[in-house]
């Protein structure tokens, strides 16, 4: 397989179904939706929901029917974006090569369209229909992933670990807490969701959280390189701005090349743990050396 | 019954699991836990999880573990406080008769507060165990229920609807629309999610929603004319602030008498929505009363 063709390909199958998920017939209130479409459809990798789709296929599921679970990770994603461009936070003008959401609508409207953006997170994986085969209780089970993975004991409770730890001395257990949170756990309930929705036995679904916490830290130090080496046209954002901000990095700790070291062992531990799925785990597996070798 | 004393008996019941889903051992990060106790639990008259325990008592539940479902509300209603609050939206300074939560925490700090409730509020009505006897279904409804009085269509939705309206011309119907968005919605929640508790039937939950619909606008309409006729004192925070923005309200309609008289209106065709439930409803039927009769 392609990686690139294979990523290519379900990227354009989420859009699609993002795009269905907010059309254009949504209108009132209006400067609403079209803030949310501004930041929702304004590009992106989608990784954490190509990540869900890669660990149902895995298990032997690929269903256009769980397009709804997997575009939820992209709504909680793209709304913890907007939130963490905010003034009041990371205050960045800049993401995936566009003015950040509330340079164009509003401090105001971007708070609010990020409120929207994840609630509806929760609305798409809680809907009746959809013919995804589900018991309503593995259903549950995917909200209960979201919530926690996205929540006080994840994303939100890593983020504000990060802020807090702006100029301040970080050491490496630390620093790790922080990303486990912050980017780990989104990752982590991504994979998982997947797993819960091609039926994992609890040994498979272990397996599954083992490789998404590798691929997690993998992800978490490739960025921190790309924030030190990359350049604005690259990245789509500012470049250098840990540096500027005094945070405590992989590359500070270790130097870019043991970093990149680092996050490369990552994905061979991750790789292993995928040893009991046959050849439908491939794309998993590549998608973990992709996240170290990517250029934004 | 005394509604005073039922409403006092609910609100401590509630506090109770409040304080107990937020405990003092949640520790790490400290200041995200002290932001969204901060909030949550600086006190309120908990309307919306009381009207989720006495819609679910009109139908004979009265049982202590359907107060995670109740809480979730309350958890919705605080962030929308929280974000509606900061500089970027109404820029008010106290609520609840104390400061608001960015005045002391920040406005990032307020904001990951908001977000977290509200993911809280899913992470807590999706709970795996309980002891609730619902079905996965029926939880997963409830599920539904909150994310659609929260969001785009709901809640949030309206609150952009009232931003966008400030110093413009705005007739009755669209006055109303906003409203029952931005109030109408969660409160329509609330009820219905108690009406999933009790595990009513169709009539009767469209009967519980007609009723919730009713003391929705007579709840908005009370807060209308509170807001101009009450005191900072009274009010737990500044009064007389609609007029100062220039909003139209249902007093400038149809002035404070003629407001006062349509929220009596709201209120009995509420009541008699009910006329098919026996005693048990009739904490329903006093709450209606005391929404149009309050002072604060």
């Amino acid at each position: 397989m392609d990686i690139h063709q294979y990523l290519d390909q379900q990227r354009q199958r989420i859009d699609g179904f993002l795009e269905q998920s907010l059309p254009d017939s949504l209108r009132d209130p209006e400067k609403l939706y079209e803030s949310m479409r501004y930041s929702l459809l304004g590009g992106g990798k989608r990784v954490r929901p190509i990540l869900t789709i890669a660990s149902a296929q895995a298990l032997g599921c690929d269903d256009d029917a769980m397009l709804s679970f997997a575009a939820s990770l992209e709504f909680v994603h793209t709304y913890s974006l907007i939130h963490d461009d905010l003034p009041a936070m990371d205050d960045d003008d800049y993401r995936r090569g566009r003015l950040t959401n509330h340079k164009v609508y509003g401090d105001g409207m971007a708070i609010l369209a990020g409120d929207a953006l994840l609630t509806m997170a929760f609305e798409l994986c809680s809907q009746d229909s959809g013919g995804h085969g589900l018991t309503a209780s593995q259903q549950l089970q995917i909200v209960r992933e979201l919530a926690y993975g996205s929540g006080h004991q994840g994303m939100v409770g890593g983020q504000v670990m990060d802020i807090q730890a702006e100029n301040q001395e970080v050491d490496l257990a630390h620093l790790q807490k922080i990303h486990s949170h912050k980017t780990g756990q989104l990752i982590r309930a991504a994979v998982r969701i997947g797993g819960i929705i091609g039926r994992a036995s609890p040994i498979q679904l272990d397996s599954l959280t083992g490789y998404a916490e590798d691929i997690g830290l993998a992800f978490q130090i490739a960025d921190d390189v790309l924030n030190m080496v990359g350049t604005r046209e690259e990245l789509g954002k500012d470049a250098g701005t840990d540096e500027k901000r005094g945070k405590q990095t992989y590359p500070s700790f270790f130097g870019v090349d043991g970093a990149r070291q680092l996050g490369e062992e990552c994905v061979a531990r991750a790789i292993d743990r995928l040893k009991a799925f046959d050849s439908k785990a491939d794309p998993l597996r590549q998608i973990a050396t992709y996240i170290v070798e990517r250029k934004s």
